[in-house]
């Protein structure tokens, strides 16, 4: 990224290495949804220019004297790397939360320069991070485990029961990836509804095969929609994957009594406030719940997650693009024609 | 009950006994915030002239021959009757969540005359809510069973672990109550924050000795007084007990990391729509709370709780007022010089 | 049922209507352990000559006029009739507990004769336990409504989180349908243990596609199994679904830390107390959980569950016999050699 | 410690101060069960001579330039040394579950030396288990951190709900904190119970005020004691906060349906099996837990928790003992005339 919407692929320095970090030849990095804000807004965190990308997978081509490598990572070994830093040492940290780490930064972002490169330095903040790499896994599957994480700690936190009704709104990679594990929860019937005829179909074509129904969202946000589904019970169990006001003032009245609503998105951060009705919590005793971040144990879950499911998961990398086509990956995002796009250098 | 504003005691017939009821010779009836909102603003379930008073206390006094005494209940004994009548047969109220039942309706509204006079009617509904009252407990505490229980039901929702910093908004009756029982969750400080000095007062003469500390609200809603007493670190468990948005709002940056935020009371039906920052919620992964009601097992709890607990709960009550100078007790309400009121026929 | 291990097919009187009670025109009727150890032991619940079957689908072809049926019971509808009759007003009723009721009685035992019959009277206690039937769920799946919900109360209490290794001791019905619920929560790795290589076998043949792997339970009770397959680290949730010590004893060895491990199945009323290792307890934090019966609630996601996975469960019913071969049923039972067996009248 | 059953107090060297650790000039240090065990039984892990001391407070008198102090600890301040030495990367610890750290050692324990001394070294594992003291909690209360941090585990393992009735088994100094903590969670009922009448007038003397009735547990453990006090019901919750077979037994029959029974103690190492009644937990539905040290967390909640109740706590340390007097402290123990006892050098 040389600029706003500009982006160039040059000859780079090998990155040092830190006596207590490592070098990662990179397989495969997934690009985020914060990428690509960063790529078309800018983001004072990655001066340009700056080398994005923080998904990413790679064999650990040198590991520093002092690195003390997490139980079974090796030199030579296929990894991940979790891009939340944290410091370990915080009260979040201690007590098993390190999504909210006091002191976390974000590996690709200043000054962790990312992973659309062939090779990356993985400093020793993040050296805790790194995830060996079940061997049936495919790299560029692996990639999402950042992402893929942060919808597992959404699902957590909705606390599925079984037989419980799900409603999915947004049918992006992490709406997808919901339906998948609300289904796998045991939901008794999973909705996935979306604004965006074109996505939802894209994503239907991923994971429809777990999703017992999806619908459009019209004027009313689908709840018309959703109500006919439940004989006008509403749904006990919501997950707004999309940064949308209005998805989140519909799921209120989408709740069936005592339902568990997340918001899994955050807002932009220029209007982050949503008008809700209060009373549809008061009398139907909801729950409004936050999801933020994944913490160590979750990395862990969804690695093997993805292992077992990788031949269902796959289709949501609906595209691979070499170093040297990543323009491409960006207006790809910008048309909204895919799902997952990964980088492979 | 003769007209909005206006109240009048009159000689009434003596209530009918329904063969599946009861009779009751009240011996203390409490006046509810919905009442003063029904007698200042008329409700068309209350239509004049009618009897308001839906937390009574009274004797047994008829016991028709089919009525279906729950255990403890008995001819000629004190009991309580708590006021959601509920079908038992819905779907909430078969899994112990009666507060939610599909069909419930409120004791002291239409077609259910209330208990402000001498004599009132169980009505066969009814029976089930009849909870015998502790020997020593006052009638005019056992009152309160019901504001209680669903004060109660808040503080289970809160779910407030030992050591935890507690925040209460707004200090009525509700406030004063979950005060109490925030320290005896084993909360490691309780605040208590309201935006009119008067009504903090009284609270804190009522109830000061369970709190921490207590500061008004003022242009920040209270954030600055409680930033400064947190170490800038907020509250663990934060209870909205007041209808405002701006209390609502100012709760979620008050709320520390995975903090637990019940908003307890409703808003006023025409105006429920509260702008709330969503980022806040995100960010910290909050949860967002709605209280509503009680359960069966709540109000058993309620009785022996306030049964224990009495000495330190009876300065809530801080008013009595015989049945002709009910007048008096609502112009006291609207003046703000009390806490909880009771009518004592 | 005319004596221990003798039965008769006998012409009977209709069963009468009672004015707030049901006929059932039986269209199939489940045989539980609990029928089969009556069956061979006797009973005192059971006097001889006894009508046993307490897991009864059939149409309500008579509705006494003073029946409350629930909501979707309709004269002419096929049901499932639950066999926990419970009293709807003690302390577990009204906190939705009923398997917990303090007075329950069970349908199919004295004084309420079962439904091996063409026609069973259904008696007004058990009019609230009438459950219908999906149009497209067999009438001999639905059978296994009761055992179901039991087995689902079990995987309630078990807890189940995504990701988590489950072992399941003991391979009969119970444990087939918690091996796949313990797939649908999403569980990891779900392994099934067996003393008994034909029981194990037959389960495998049923319900093998939701097992990962599973194992003969040698000397050591399946411990080496379990840990081989484990790296050493145990399982994290366990049901031990058999009354038997040794597997009670070997899954507090075979628990990972803060492992939960239910006790599903009772043990012989004359020989009830288990030699257990209490500080394997201890120094990881083990739970040791009792289920018992099933609630409304689960019941009613039973039968949900039961219709939408009526193809991958139907083979757990192995045996269907019509009622002039019920002793066949029973000598089936003895051999070990069926699963889930009913009778179809 | 020269011996079993023999100690002496000897001039030592000056403890060395690690690069990466401190040294405590030690204000006082508590004798727990466990040192008395080892000191009465020897064991490999303290190889005589050998200085015992695990629970010690003193102030920071040298820290070594790499050490990394937590939070709010400095050179020169007053602190608590936390004795559970954890690695911080194992899965337990990264969960925030440090009590189960795979690697686990103990201060105090070879190759540790502990604080019965004037200065102790602060080896660099355990500098992250250094918390700082608040000003008014005096040394020798504080000395109780860490067996009142696995009380309050076991505390939070009990799940005390508002109007529960807690029964304590062992009136020892966990069961006197236990029943002052469930009297802080807002426990109905709060009962204690011990077979030794001297400890438990020892323990009413001390905390009595928190206690709503104690028993004597005779032939039946206290079966009787506990029924006749609940009217047949039984207790919610039940701490067997004693290494007793016989209270772990009798335990099961004191529990109401649905209780949760937390076995505090372990058993002695050679002879761990306890025989249950499985079907008390069966048909009772009761949950077994373990409950083993504690947490990061816990010990925070600690500190501030024995702040907030200096006085109402400060009667459990029942004897000090300067350092040359030790001896007697040990001969204390013996007599069972103490309930906690502190070494002050």
């Amino acid at each position: 990224m040389t600029d706003r919407n500009a982006v160039e692929v040059r000859d780079a320095d090998e990155p040092a290495l830190d006596p207590a970090g490592a070098v990662l030849a990179v397989e495969a990095c997934g690009i985020c949804g914060t990428d690509a804000r960063t790529f078309f807004n800018g983001d004072p965190r990655a001066p340009a220019p700056w080398v994005l990308g923080h998904e990413p997978v790679g064999v650990l081509e040198q590991v520093g004297p002092e690195a003390a490598l997490p139980p079974g990572v090796e030199l030579g070994g296929r990894v991940f790397l979790g891009s939340i830093l944290t410091c370990g040492q915080c009260r979040p940290c201690l007590d098993g939360r390190q999504n909210l780490c006091d002191h976390h930064l974000l590996y690709g972002y200043d000054p962790f320069p990312g992973a659309y490169a062939e090779r990356a330095a993985v400093p020793p903040i993040a050296v805790k991070n790194l995830i060996p790499l079940p061997p049936d896994l495919p790299s560029e599957l692996a990639t999402v485990v950042d992402p893929f994480a942060c919808a597992l700690n959404g699902v957590e936190v909705l606390d599925i029961g079984l037989g419980d009704t799900v409603l999915i709104l947004g049918s992006g990679p992490i709406g997808c990836w919901q339906a998948v594990m609300a289904r796998d929860r045991g939901a008794g019937r999973v909705f996935l509804c979306d604004v965006n005829r074109q996505r939802l179909d894209l994503a239907l074509g991923a994971v429809g095969g777990f999703v017992d129904d999806a619908f459009l969202a019209g004027d009313d946000n689908g709840l018309a929609g959703l109500l006919e589904r439940t004989g006008g019970a509403g749904a006990e169990r919501i997950s707004v994957a999309a940064p949308s006001k209005q998805a989140q003032q519909a799921a209120l009245e989408m709740a069936a009594k005592r339902a568990r609503v997340v918001y899994f998105a955050g807002l932009p951060k220029h209007d982050p406030v949503s008008p809700l009705d209060m009373n549809q919590l008061h009398y139907k005793e909801l729950a409004i719940l936050g999801a933020y971040g994944a913490t160590h144990r979750q990395y862990r879950i969804t690695m093997d997650y993805l292992n077992r499911r990788r031949d269902e998961l796959a289709p949501v990398v609906t595209h691979q693009f070499p170093l040297d086509k990543i323009g491409e990956a960006f207006d790809t995002i910008r048309a909204g024609t895919g799902l997952k796009l990964v980088v492979v250098p």
